[in-house]
């Protein structure tokens, strides 16, 4: 059941208005966008989509929206919350809904410790019978997963996949290669960070997670599809031409960037949830410029 | 108006069952141990009061639950939450219950901009007509804040005081004279962390913000007394005492040994909301050594 979390999966972003009420056309046409470039999943209620500013009621709406127009591809949905009872709640709100698969974070305030953290997880993964991700983000969650506990974690029989940060000490390969020894044989490997596609996928990493692939789908799926072909020329290149969106991503992180896109590309009128603010005049004159001088890759 | 948050202030945790149900009765127990202890003023729902974890009815039930009997003791409210809209309507839910002050840290997921953070700030202190603290709180928020963005929020007429992590690079005498050069007169400049309570008052901050001090007021009160006295003979001999109990609050965390104090005090049966756990058996068995060895700092 882990096969659904392989290959390059989209997250789009979760189009509210300022209010925080779903926009369900809009978040309908981004996932029949993803669909059209043939995404391998679609990661709804990720980081990008915002899951950690949304209530129950609005990521349970996002989920039917999102199942109703996917079609075969497979739905994975975001269910991290900062209590165990509400991330098992949004689990079975999940699997009723229509997901094909769970991520889940390890929200925290208080630092969890590796025994709350390893609770947490089985907790919510033993809440239905869909396969679950980890989603280890130390950027936002804050939270670092030892290898023990990725190892703990990986032998329980729902728990099937790990979405992993680019390694910052060793490259892709190095840090693949240590993982593929600790985990069990059909555990699905991938990372997010999406300047480090076309790298990690390259090295042989199963799955790529992909922000800025949720509103550049057709982009991100050429770069991946070149990538796991292992041309290493083609990627080189691709990925040159994107080189000024990457370092956009860097500087402003992906959500807001994802934001600038789907406005700039009329794909709808998505408001950030506050605190978050739009990205500032430079960078979107940055982006226009890239945009201008690129524009056969915004799709 | 920034008197109210000068002196000791001892934040309660709030007790609630598994399910996340307020015991109103217990939480005003806690609030007349404060009380009692005559405190300078009461955190409610600050990191230990579990502020984070609670929904917006629980977190306005406790407040009128606090507010019923808190007597003359000022009482501080915590109104973070990871959305502006949602901090906003909680500073008004404190305000409306009868709160005398409101706390704001910088929750977020998305890691913010000092632009955001500001922001943010801003918006909650003119919610309402209440003074306002800053609560910096790197190792729950993971925000920093630049002396920049400290003065910059210090000027607003609402905003009078910080609460601020013990320094790391200084001394606590060092990074006040620093603080007290870049903020406003009036200011009040206050610190947390329990193992620093005395250092920082005898070195003349204005406030401390103690976790452990909302389950032993008396104690915290008599070590907040000695040092704002300046007697650092006393100071010393009773931070001797409280050595060990300090090395549990590193080693476990304050809120976990908050909770843990509780029952062995008796206080009431108060559960960590999942997935935080109890602290351990060795844990345990140390405060239970402590606390057999130094009963009368037990209050």
């Amino acid at each position: 059941m882990s096969h659904i979390f392989k290959g390059l999966s989209a997250f789009p972003i979760t189009p509210c208005n300022a209010g925080g009420a779903l926009d369900t056309d809009c978040l309908q046409d981004l996932i029949r966008r993803l669909r059209g470039a043939e995404v391998d999943s679609i990661g709804l209620l990720g980081s990008t989509g915002t899951y950690a500013y949304l209530d129950r009621d609005t990521r349970h709406q996002a989920t039917k929206a999102a199942a109703a127009v996917k079609g075969a591809t497979p739905l994975i949905v975001g269910v991290g919350a900062i209590r165990t009872d509400q991330a098992v709640t949004l689990a079975r709100d999940a699997a009723a809904a229509g997901a094909d698969g769970l991520l889940l974070a390890p929200v925290s305030y208080t630092p969890l410790t590796e025994d709350e953290a390893y609770a947490h997880f089985i907790a919510v993964a033993e809440a239905t019978d869909l396969p679950l991700c980890i989603y280890n983000n130390p950027s936002t969650t804050h939270f670092t997963f030892s290898h023990r506990l990725l190892h703990r974690l990986a032998v329980h029989p729902q728990i099937a996949a790990v979405k992993m940060p680019l390694p910052a000490q060793v490259t892709p390969a190095e840090d693949l290669a240590r993982l593929r020894d600790l985990l069990p044989q059909d555990f699905v490997i991938g990372y997010s960070g999406d300047w480090g596609c076309g790298e990690t996928l390259l090295a042989g990493a199963d799955a790529f997670f992909t922000a800025l692939g949720g509103t550049l789908p057709q982009t991100f799926v050429n770069l991946a599809r070149m990538a796991m072909a292992g041309d290493k020329d083609a990627t080189a290149a691709l990925e040159a031409r994107l080189a000024p969106l990457m370092q956009l991503c860097k500087d402003n992180g992906s959500l807001r960037l994802a934001y600038a896109l789907t406005d700039r590309l009329g794909l709808g009128e998505a408001v950030l949830p506050r605190p978050l603010l739009p990205m500032n005049d430079d960078a979107m004159t940055r982006l226009d410029r890239w945009l201008a001088e690129t524009s056969d890759l915004a799709c």
